[in-house]
């Protein structure tokens, strides 16, 4: 997406370090439901190569003992909680409680035990309990997964990165309906926000247990 | 940056509407301090072509009685409050609050009464008292300048959603240090999160006093 | 609840100064759900007489066409979403989603187009949409009913200075299951951070529309 | 405060129930400034009895490598961030940067890497970069210690809970400029928020470092 020029004056500005993994680790695993696996809602792209990437990477994190987090779109009936975000897509408000589309996608159904986050904005934590949640179970390190890449993805690490967890964001399991903004948010997030890296990567250094 | 498959993916799936302004109204400005309109520190491309829209941008909120907010990136001297965000760009640690660097510019200096926001985050609303602040001030539609595209001013953008503003990226007064991420990002931001508008459209449309 | 001295030190130092009610008004019910309506689960005191002093400002709060919002305490099936709230007092953990004790009391029941939050804490806005509904819907002032006084009213209470509005506690329709905490809970917000005016005095009081 | 008859229906009703210590560490002193030790400001009471009593609690959480933070509240010299808290407490405007009252009482001064948090609201978390810090250097539980237990000691416990730590009031380190609301807290917040336990029992239980 970048050009090299694009990329030069943000290593001569000393962008894009690596962060260090700290255990305790943590999976998030955002918006992973049948409507955006869906192109006919809001799906495409890359998103269902990244939800059967994320298989294994959730078989891991529970082998693991690390504590999951599950994100879901969720509008109440009504539409009383309308906002800026429904507003730009509407289609959005479709997406309640009931609905199919809401649904977490059958190979990453939570177990008991793991959060499940209704959201109604992009971040998994704007509005939501996950902050706390992460921190009572001790999480620092928070692995991401889901989709879409320029949406829901940036917006948690952006806000992962005010809560003080490292976030890592990883790369073969996280999608967009639209390759362009995937490969240009990998881009923003990779020089300030996050380490992005592959699941076998993450899954060879995240090694010692929660 | 997106091409034009990119494009109608988000079109078929209804992204992108337009928003409508709601007085009363009130001006950011982010991050136009001078390490950001130097290329030596975290300047260039196009921030300086923005610093010199937003002068008029800001005499117009002044003459309209809006509610201005100004923010800077500004760490302890002694960087106890780094963060994931400085680890990723060290650099971001000379941002301390007697730094020549974290100063805002001077064509854009605040007055009394105007709200100066240190942050050490990429949004204006991390971690600060912006979001109360706008509120006492009865601002409901939030006029954003400021840098850069890709970083801060999104952020901001992403929180002034989840805050119940409607955002208003004005196009020519915001800029970064590269130019893909700056189209990339205004893409991200006008199918999402926000309208995008040029300046003279921003102050022909909102004449309403806050 | 405190004595004469405890008073004087307050006057000395000058805290407790009145508020300005600005339009446009807010309604905040909080937890009027059945378990706080019942001595047998968290009621007991005058929380009853709340209830029924709420019944005509809602109603009149409706006529205005103030927003309005409601919470309840809602825990996952599985307590996932324990935390220390519910590790000081484990039987908010039965205030589930389908729980009879969980839903609003008749008399007050939402309508269409009203915010029903949903929360783990005792703040309407710790980990809630709230904040950002209220700005979207154009809230300056936020009238606050509700229970308890000492517990999820103080904290909403806290919550709304620090996100700019300006509350005030309807005295006659927020209750406590004893009258000790609500006492000197109604002591510490009229000195530090909410103007606490009788139902009546706020209906004639705020007569513009929202 | 509370009559025998307030704390039955807390005891029939399951409130109350102990936290479980957990490390690692972490120690919050709030708003220990010479403007809080000085009853013509904002002190009076056991205020300077905590002051003395968090010596050697300060001492201990160095030797023992636990995270420090500090809190001060401060306005802008401009008070252009005034807000419903200044509004009840006019006087609070005088605790600009410089101002003597708001700098940390000489026995308790903060050294280079402890956190100073600027505030402008009760809670230490609201609106400042607290939650993140706490989270980046691994904090868990959390000691604190500071004025006014009535004021900024409750609103900081609130948030501690919601952003997931386990809040420890070390009672003899804590005080108000009023015995009542004082015990009227130290009552609320032992039933619903934390831990209340003397410093002594504090240090002994909490040997692990960090």
């Amino acid at each position: 997406m970048s050009g090299s020029s694009d990329t030069e004056v943000y290593v001569k500005q000393g962008f894009g370090k690596d962060l260090e993994l700290k255990a305790p680790f943590g999976l998030l695993l955002i918006d992973f439901v049948n409507g955006f696996a869906d192109e006919a809602w809001f799906g495409g792209g890359n998103i269902r190569d990244a939800i059967a990437c994320s298989v294994d990477l959730l078989a891991a994190a529970r082998e693991r003992g690390w504590p999951v987090a599950h994100t879901r779109i969720v509008f109440a009936d009504d539409a009383s909680d309308a906002n800026v975000f429904s507003d730009k897509i509407p289609s959005m408000l479709h997406l309640t409680e009931a609905a199919e589309i809401s649904q977490i996608v059958p190979d990453l159904a939570p177990r008991p035990g793991e959060l499940v986050v209704r959201k109604q904005l992009p971040s998994g934590f704007a509005g939501t309990s996950l902050q706390g949640w992460l921190t009572r179970h001790g999480v620092r390190t928070l692995m991401i997964a889901g989709c879409t890449t320029s949406g829901c993805v940036r917006a948690s690490v952006l806000d992962a990165v005010g809560a003080g967890f490292v976030p890592i964001v990883v790369r073969d399991c996280v999608g967009d309906r639209a390759i362009g903004p995937h490969e240009a948010n990998l881009f923003d997030m990779e020089k300030k926000y996050a380490q992005i890296l592959d699941r076998d990567t993450v899954l060879a250094a995240a090694t010692v247990p929660a």
